[in-house]
Parts: C-alpha cells; sequence; structure tokens
C-alpha cells in the first residue's frame, strides 16, 4: 500500500519553482471553472505520519490556491452545540457547496485510527466504524462530489528526523503538531494501521493516496497535480446521466393487500373519549419530556401521510401543552439556494435538535422516496439509494440519543375527497386546494406503491414506521400521542 | 406607563372561545399572506412580571399561529460558540426570514433589565446598553422589520396569587419560571425598572405595548389582536417607497484635495528589501498570532480598493505562513436567497470568526455605501443609514474581543488601466476583465466620492481605516503586514 510512497523523490527548489507558475495557472483556471458552473463540491481529505506536516502542505496550497473559495476545517475537541448532536453532524455543517473546495484534516478518520492505533477500541467497533465512513463517503459521492483523501507518509528514518527538525525555527513552531500517536516510537503500529484502514475504506468514488512526504516540493508538486488532474478529468466529463440501476427490483402485491390496505380504516373515537386520552396524554408527555433522563436525549418527530390526512392538527394537538422554547415544527418549502448546492439530506442534518430539544418534521426527508419518486423529481437511482442514506441517518441521530418516531397518516380515497371539498370551502387561506393536490390524487396508487417501499425500507427497530388510521381525526389523534408516550417510556 | 394595563378584564371562556374562531381565521390569512409575499419579518417580544406565564401566553399563541412559520426562540446562558462572539451574535443568527415570526422571550433585553433591578450594573453602563439595543432595533426596522415588544403586566395582588397558583398541576408545572428577580418581593423595583426601560426603548417603529396577563382569555384575545391588526396594517401598506433622506449631506470638495488625493502614490519599495520587509512581518504576524493572549480576541481584516489595486495579492501575503485552519478568507457574490431574506448586515455577522481565529473580508460590508450607493442598488436613505449601522457592528466586535482592522488599496487612474490591460493578457482566467469593469473606472469620481465620505463616516478609534498607497505592490503589501502587527501590538 506505500509501496511508491516510500520511494523519496529528490525534487530540489529550482525544478519546483520553475514549474509553480503553469501550476498555478492551471488549478487557478480550474478552480474558476468550478466556481463558474458550480458543477460539483470538491472535498480533499488530509491524514497521515506525525511530522509529515499536513498543516505545512495546506499552508502551501494555500498560496497556489484562491483561497476565497477553500475552507479548510480542522476539528477539535467538539463544541457544546456539536457534542449535542449526532457526531458527524460537525462536518456535515461544514460541507463544501457545489464549486467550492473543502479541506479536511483528519477528520472523521481521526477517530478510528487514533482508537486502532492506541487499542482504545475493538476490532468489531472500529470496522463498524470505518463502514459507517464508507457508507458517507458513498453518499457524498452519489451526490456528486470528488473526494480525494490524501495520506502523507514518511519512512520510518525520515520521521525520525523530520520530528527533530519541526519546532525550531518560530516560524513554524506552531506546525508541530501534537503527537497523540508517541511519534516515531510507534511508526509500526500507524503504519499497519492506516493501511488496514486504507485498504477497508479506499473506494472508486472515495480513493486513497500515499503521497511520500519527504521532500516537501515533491510532495506539494504530487498533491497539485493529483488534485488539478481529478479536478479537470471531472469537468470534462460534463453532468453526467444517472447512473444505471442494478437491481430495479419491485415486488408485486399479488392480491392488493399492502402494509395500507391491511389498515382498519374504520377505526373510531368518540369525542368524550377523544377529549380525555387526549387530555392524558398531553399531560402524559410533559411529564416526560421533563424528565431530567430526557435533558441528554432528544425527540424527533416525522410526519408524512396524504394529502389532508390530518398532519397539521395532529402535530397542533402534539405541540399544544409543549413548552415553546424547547420544540421546532420544521415545514420544507423548495430548497433555497444553499441548500440546492449540498446534499439532499444536508437541509435536515441542519435541523436537528440539540439535547433536550424535540423537533417535529411536517413532511421530512421521506420526501425523496415519495413525490421526488413518483413525480420523477430524481433519477430511480438517487431514491433507490435514499433507503439506505436515510437509514444510515436516522441510524446516526439513535446512536446520538434522539428518539425517533415516524408516523404515517393514512386516508383512503373517499375519505381525501370529502376533505378536499370541505377545505375548499373554509375560510382559511392556506387550506386552499390547488389544481395540484387534484392532480396528485390522480397517482394514488403510485404513491401506494412508494409508501409500502418506504415503509419495508426504512422501519427499523430503532426508527420504526407507526402507521395510523386517519379517516378519523380523533382517533389519529390519540394514537399519535400515545405512540410518542409509548417510545418515550421505554427510551427513557 | 401601565395605566390601562393595570385595569383587570373580566372576559370568560365562553366568550374566548366564541371569538376564538373568526380570530384564528383572520390570523391564519394574514400568515398565509405573509409567507406568500414574503413581505416582512415580524419580530414579537415578551417579557413581563414573573408569574405572568411568559411561555402559558406563548403556547395558547402557537395553537393559533401556523407553528410551522414561526420560530421561538429563549436565550439561556450563552453556548460556547455564542460566548466567543460578540452579545448580539446568538440574536442575529435566530432572526426570522421575511415572511416568518420570530419570537423572542427577554433577549435583549434580559440582561439590562435583571442588572437593573439586582443593581447590578451603573447607570450608565444601563443607558448605554439600551441606546445599543435602540440603535439594533431601529435597523432592523429600516430594514423592514415589523417588531411588537409586548410586556405582560400584573397588579401587586394579582402578581402574588398568580405565583402561588403556579406549579400545582404536573400539566403546568414547567411553566414556572425561575425567579431572579425574587418574585412579588421586589414588585416595586421590577415595575419601575420596566417602566424605564420602556420610556427608554419603547420607539414608533418598535413600540412597548403593555398588557393586563391577569385574565388568561383577555390577555391572549389582546395580544393575538394587537398582533393581527399589526400585520394587516403592514401589510395593506404594500411595498413602500424608501424614506425620504432628511438631511442629505453632500460636502463639496473645494480644491480637490481629498484623503485619497493627499495621498503619495508614489511610494516605492524594491524588490529586495521588499522581500526582507515581508519575511520580517509575516514572522511577526505569526509570533503575534500564537501568543496566548490572542486565544481570547480575534482579527477581522476588510479589504477594499479600487478595482485590480491588488486586494488578492496583499491577502495572499498576509495568509502566506498562517495556520489554514485559524483563518477564512471570506468573499461575497450576490446574496443567497437565505441571504436576501435577511437584513444585508446578516451575511456578514454569519461570518464573524471565533476566539483565536481570523476572518480576512475580500470586500465587506462596505459596499453598501460603495458599489451599491454608486450603482443605486440601495436606496439614498439605505446608505445614509448604514455608516452608523455599520460603526455599531465595529463596535460590537471590538466590545467582543475582536481587532478590527480596515484597508483601503488605492491606485490612480492610469495604474488601474495599466493593470487592466496586463490582465488581458494573463492566462488566470479569473482575471478576466469585463466590459463591466471598464465601465465601473467611468464613474472613478463618483466611486472617490463614496470612498472620502466611507472614511470620514466609518474611521473610528477602535476599527479605523488604513489607506495604503498601491501604485507600487512591494510598498503595499509590506504597509498592510506592518499596520496588521501593529494593531496587534497594541491590542494584545
Amino acid at each position: 500500500m506505500f509501496e511508491s510512497a516510500e520511494i523519496a523523490h529528490d525534487i530540489d527548489k529550482t525544478t519546483f519553482e520553475e514549474q509553480l507558475p503553469q501550476l498555478r495557472t492551471d488549478i487557478l483556471n480550474a478552480q474558476f471553472e468550478l466556481i463558474e458552473t458550480k458543477a460539483f463540491p470538491t472535498i480533499l481529505l488530509f491524514s497521515g505520519m506525525e511530522g509529515t506536516g499536513v498543516v505545512d502542505t495546506l499552508t502551501n496550497a494555500y498560496t497556489v490556491l484562491d483561497a476565497r473559495h477553500v475552507v479548510v476545517s480542522a476539528f477539535d475537541k467538539p463544541t457544546e452545540e456539536e457534542s449535542e448532536r449526532p457526531r458527524m453532524w460537525r462536518y456535515w455543517r461544514m460541507l463544501p457547496p457545489r464549486g467550492e473546495l473543502g479541506i479536511y484534516i483528519g477528520a472523521w478518520y481521526n477517530a478510528p485510527l487514533t482508537n486502532r492505533i492506541l487499542n482504545k477500541s475493538s476490532i468489531a467497533e472500529y470496522k463498524q466504524e470505518l463502514e459507517r465512513i464508507k457508507r458517507f463517503e458513498s453518499m457524498l459521492a452519489s451526490e456528486g462530489a470528488l473526494i480525494l483523501k490524501f495520506w502523507l507518509h514518511l519512512g520510518k528514518g525520515e520521521q525520525k528526523k523530520r520530528l527533530k527538525k519541526l519546532g525550531r525555527s518560530a516560524r513554524t513552531s506552531w506546525r508541530v503538531e501534537e503527537s497523540p500517536w508517541g511519534g516515531s516510537k510507534r511508526y509500526q503500529e500507524v503504519k499497519l494501521a492506516a493501511e488496514d484502514m486504507m485498504r477497508r475504506t479506499g473506494t472508486d468514488h472515495a480513493p486513497w493516496i500515499a503521497v511520500n512526504a519527504a521532500n516537501r516540493y515533491s510532495r506539494g508538486l504530487t498533491i497539485l497535480t493529483t488534485v488539478l488532474n481529478a479536478i479537470n478529468a471531472r469537468l470534462a466529463r460534463g453532468s453526467e446521466t444517472a447512473a444505471p440501476v442494478t437491481a430495479p427490483v419491485n415486488v408485486p402485491i399479488l392480491d392488493g393487500r399492502n402494509v395500507l390496505t391491511a389498515l382498519d380504516l374504520s377505526l373510531q373515537l368518540e369525542k368524550e373519549d377523544y377529549k380525555k386520552q387526549l387530555a392524558r396524554y398531553q399531560d402524559r408527555l410533559n411529564e416526560l419530556l421533563s424528565r431530567k433522563k430526557f435533558r441528554k436525549r432528544s425527540l424527533v418527530l416525522v410526519f408524512e401521510g396524504n394529502d389532508a390526512a390530518g398532519k397539521g392538527g395532529a402535530i397542533r394537538r402534539v405541540i399544544q401543552f409543549m413548552d415553546p422554547r424547547r420544540y421546532r415544527v420544521n415545514q420544507f418549502a423548495a430548497p433555497t439556494d444553499e441548500e440546492k448546492a449540498q446534499p439532499y439530506l444536508w437541509r435536515f442534518w441542519r435541523r436537528l435538535p440539540r439535547q433536550g430539544d424535540v423537533a417535529l418534521f411536517d413532511r421530512s426527508w421521506y420526501g425523496r422516496v415519495l413525490v421526488e419518486r413518483v413525480e420523477n423529481f430524481c433519477s430511480e437511482a438517487d431514491w433507490r439509494r435514499a433507503y439506505s442514506e436515510i437509514n444510515d441517518f436516522e441510524a446516526e441521530m439513535s446512536d446520538a440519543g434522539a428518539i425517533v418516531v415516524k408516523f404515517w397518516l393514512a386516508i383512503d380515497r373517499d375519505e381525501q375527497e370529502a376533505r378536499f371539498k370541505a377545505r375548499e370551502e373554509t375560510g382559511y387561506k392556506r387550506y386552499k386546494i390547488t389544481d395540484e393536490d387534484w392532480r396528485n390524487r390522480e397517482k394514488w396508487d403510485e404513491y401506494t406503491m412508494a409508501v409500502c417501499d418506504m415503509v419495508d425500507q426504512t422501519s427499523t427497530s430503532t426508527a420504526p414506521w407507526t402507521l395510523v388510521e386517519a379517516n378519523n381525526k380523533y382517533h389519529a389523534r390519540v394514537k399519535v400521542l400515545k405512540t410518542i408516550c409509548g417510545r418515550l417510556e421505554e427510551s427513557l
């Protein structure tokens, strides 16, 4: 894995300075085109042997790049706001938008690699962590990101020499990185761990590139040229067509029975009963949310359902007596242009609640596998990969202590028609029924299939779907509240 | 001040429930129109006597409003990320975009009021703080925000009764707010302090509205109706024309001498000298930034100047040996739609550095009084008020420990022409000279006047402008670095 990277290259300053101006012109031109076309985001990740001068490398790269379109992110201890959210949140918030370069130092590889070297995690944990990273990078790549991961390498003797030399001049002393891996003492462990990590996480869409770092000129030229070539190759490809779907599975429904038709939509609740139960569960919900244990957890409530199924009304009953400082109801109109320049999950990541808080989603990331699928707003490959991306997303939340509760509010066609007509007569402008609403109704069967697939693919033990019979609003609201209370009880 | 608010209103539940449906329809319709037109942001601020149930009020309001377009912000202790930035940063990051409602509990009035009641600040500090708030609200109003500030009031006896009653039921126990003001014990002090605060900060564009809070039904109806009327009145006004300028001052330049023409643009530095001095100041800069004291400060560098004056080159020399993890170079293209929905300073607030970090601005908030003024991108009233808004903004930064250094890089017309022509021949696409660049040149005199006004109006002792003779790039770059080092030295 390090065969080429252990070959030292003896490039002298003169050669370097001869080559630099052309390289610089080429890189600035490529960057300019990237900024103009906003074709894709570029993610450069740097890791490496201690003493390789990762920061030094960047400082040099910076003088070549147009720094106004580059953001370097180093990750020390998570801040309070970061540590109260899923671990990947801090990386998501720093993702470069299309057209820009994001440079990550260590980033998501820091923890697993350090833990491995210092034997602080089990092999199983370590493998699991790398698997998670691989899935994250694969998602980024599918969303169009160009990802290059550099491992700055040194031979054992070279490292010893470098570590000594660093820290002498006042000008570079800040560059001497702290040495959590024990410097050259643990050279062999670091090398083996890095090799293993690179083997497990090197993919065609997010490759590791090992670079010999002993000679700063060869190091600089190698990295810059590699980045330049990759960007130019991607730019030359232009906007590609979506990847073909390898396994376009559509399981037939043989007898019309599916998770939705299996629901008993005739379930009713009388008004008196409703009032009593509603008050009871609202009280219990408040009691549960005020428990001390909840301060280290958070609650994520997802509401999906047919048009006019009563999502809004259900949400209103959930929040009715909740402390308004502790929750936020999120709804998503067309993405803003900042959101459009990012992976589709980005706008949901930015709304994740802090510990002790509640986030309600009136429609959610499931739009990808529902409306975007049915209306062809994304390619088939895009929505097909979304299932596992969403599962990963929700697993991240659960791992960070979030309690994820998801509802599908189901009504039948007749009930929807009645509600549409009733709405056309109310005085609430926001309930305006548009032609689009009527049009969506015509795709009822396609939506049904999308819902069934969604439930099958994304109902997990940590984030299960609850299907709610919603022809009767009283029944639906109480079931929603009761389910939330139940989940909270078993989780706290 | 509390005459009306001390009159109790005896509205019973039946009356309330009779009126609510119509009120709700009206409010939802108004909110719907607001969301559709994105006409303006609405800021509702709540403060009040202890025991008035601010949160209770909101909980009720919430069931009437469309919660998906409302964000409630309560402000406890600042988070780490907040406390490392100017005090107003946490409020800026929560500002509602146009079309949305932001509900603030206490917010910027909390600290001065509490300090006043508990005698923790001097009268002078207190007045200064209120003055600052007034300027902030005035800026928001000029940017189009509808601001309503509610003071929930209680008579002395009423308060005693309320405080006792609260906290009994499990359902409302969380609503019992902690009592930093000492409950009814300090009733009179609170009342006097509130009166004084309201008198000093009540304005036509951000009025205080005192509401008797003893009866929850009258409280709810009063607040909701007030909000509804205000929103409808503003919606009815439509998009107004800009306010007229009361004092359109233009000081004549009698003999062609101004701060720019007074510069000696013939200043030169030889290459050898340049190299030596550059290295010297770059070293010193790194030394200064690595001082322990800087970890509690931050550095804000603003670069403005004529087109082709060499801002980019100067910035590159400043960052050349700086730790890339600690700085960010900001450049501003057209505002994103999230930025367009906010006051014009918002996109700069979001880029303010944390403690220990450096933010470089390649063009900045001064665009308002330069290009936007000259090209008529904003009204005269807008750029005229910008001077004091910018001064306030920079004062906020300084108060929070930021060292603000601002450069105007000046070249003359001939030098600019020569550089334009040279650029047309280089291989860097990003240096492309467009027709627009040539067109801007024709407005040289207008830009000159704008620059002179800007320097006069915004050069302050804490954030002074440094005019840099930039016909000679070597001289300019060294002067920039030297100035930064000088400011850091005197500040650390």
